[in-house]
């Protein structure tokens, strides 16, 4: 069987690893705990198991794993030459060459890293919501903001590789800290922990009053998820915090779309279950939000196509340009 | 003579016409005063001025102005088909096909039409600052703030051509109104313009009381020539304000270092007057603004190679490029 790689997206509680075809079909999925490498070298417990993760994908489909092409998708700054130079949501492997480590205890395979939130832009480029559109922006909505930058249809890497640190882009100057060091970074208001410090702040505030009560009265009890269910119920001051987000969202992508002209955002990640509020107040406030929003052609902003799935589906694509 | 074009820098108040050799020398230049169109077609009245610009500079070296290769740089939002499509320094100008104007007052010559900032980091790449350099951003201080991207070598165009409006990017949410319709734009901060606004509200605060005082008492005097004035004599309150310039030019540098991993910027337009103590601030705070500095190259800014000529010399470049 020619044509196929792994590819594993390795993030700070969980590795998912897809056996995937040229033609973007899924044939094999494993999904592990990443460990913490405490006591060992930087990444060995890591790198044990995603051998783990290819051995095994690689057996059910009786291939040689030496020959299979491996990508990884890690978050946090990857150098061009695969060390990860700054993951502060997987600090046990920052500094480590998972690429090289993983690459000698599988006999020398050839084994490839890139960026998380690159690997799913590449993914929904090759086959998903970016399919044949030249100039666009993956952004992943999780605890942070990840992102990933087509520019004339080929991913922009930047200098050392770290390009698409979207997430830290500064909407709000002297704004909120973030734990990047800076303040007022953009993935403070616009994803899962935007939505998490927002709820926070509305709830002390009174904006959640309703929600506060069912929660006995404490306002530090109040959590994300609850807004996110209460808002699907239909109560209004959920509802607004959500809108909330996705007005901070739109300020992001306007921001993004005055510097790079970029006529579409696909958002994945998993604040998608906030989506049904979310990506349509973005939407809305995009038109107010966007310099010269008349002088341009529709900016579209539609969710990912393969979900969770599109970074490891990627990271099988950064194997294969390059082995 | 072969291997010469012209470009012209066409702004709200003038019009630079350089007449340049494939190796960067400039064999000739004349500037006019930029029109305003009341009263006839978009464009017109403009275009009448390029036209003798084109002849004046062929005559001088007796070249057939049907031959030499044009190129304009335009202030705001070039499509890529040359039309202005949202031009807030250049409103009469605006909607018109100022390329296709010239084109035929030209006996068909070939013009082409580019953003200036563009033009001018195509100069700076080939010839200047940013030569031999993959990624870096040109960032012009005018009035506002204008940017012109390379990325892996290559101009960031986008979707229509309008990459590179960096000038409004938002970097504080529901801050200051902006003329294009928004608020807290990079520009209404880090610009000539955005020294002008905060002179007067450091003025009206009282944090420019020596300048106040020779300014009659009327905080609403003070202007930012004043205060680049007496920093240049070394009076604090004005140096501290300068700074203060410099640490809203670090912030949006630093989101621009993050979202696109550029090493290096090169910075030109009218805000240069003023760098002997924005500059030298703005390279303080990008250490603690930019994400994860530590785990990066180091990142440099400098100043144009080509000053006000930059836009007219790129220029240049987009006209032999597509010739």
């Amino acid at each position: 069987m020619s044509g196929v790689a792994i590819g594993i997206d390795v993030g700070g509680t969980k590795a998912l690893a897809l056996l995937v075809a040229r033609d973007g079909r899924v044939l094999g999925e494993m999904v592990s705990q990443t460990p913490h490498d405490e006591g060992f070298g930087a990444g060995e417990a890591t790198t044990k198991v995603l051998v783990e993760q290819v051995n095994e994908l690689c057996e059910r489909q009786s291939l040689d794993s030496a020959l299979v092409p491996v990508g990884l998708g890690l978050p946090g700054m990857m150098r061009r030459d695969g060390h990860l130079a700054f993951a502060p949501n997987l600090q046990t492997a920052a500094g480590a060459d998972l690429g090289a480590l993983l690459g000698s205890a599988l006999a020398n395979a050839s084994v490839f890293c890139e960026n998380d939130a690159n690997c799913a832009a590449l993914a929904e480029h090759e086959w998903g919501a970016g399919r044949g559109i030249g100039d666009f922006v993956m952004v992943t909505l999780g605890t942070g903001i990840g992102g990933g930058i087509i520019a004339d249809g080929q991913l922009v890497r930047g200098r050392s590789g770290f390009a698409g640190e979207i997430g830290h882009m500064v909407v709000e100057a002297h704004g909120a800290p973030c734990p990047c060091g800076g303040r007022g970074c953009w993935e403070r208001y616009a994803s899962g922990g935007g939505l998490h410090r927002l709820t926070r702040e509305a709830a002390l505030e009174g904006r959640l009053a309703t929600l506060v009560e069912r929660c006995g009265g404490e306002p530090k009890r109040v959590r994300a998820e609850d807004v996110t269910a209460a808002a699907a119920e239909g109560l209004d001051e959920a509802v607004a915090l959500l809108r909330e987000v996705g007005w901070w969202l739109a300020l992001g992508l306007a921001n993004l779309a005055a510097i790079l002209d970029c006529g579409h955002f696909v958002i994945g990640g998993g604040l998608s279950s906030a989506s049904e509020f979310v990506l349509p107040a973005a939407r809305e406030h995009l038109a107010e939000l966007v310099e010269g929003y008349d002088a341009r052609p529709t900016i579209t902003v539609t969710t990912s196509m393969f979900g969770p799935r599109s970074g490891a589906m990627g990271a099988t694509l950064v194997a294969v340009e390059v082995a």
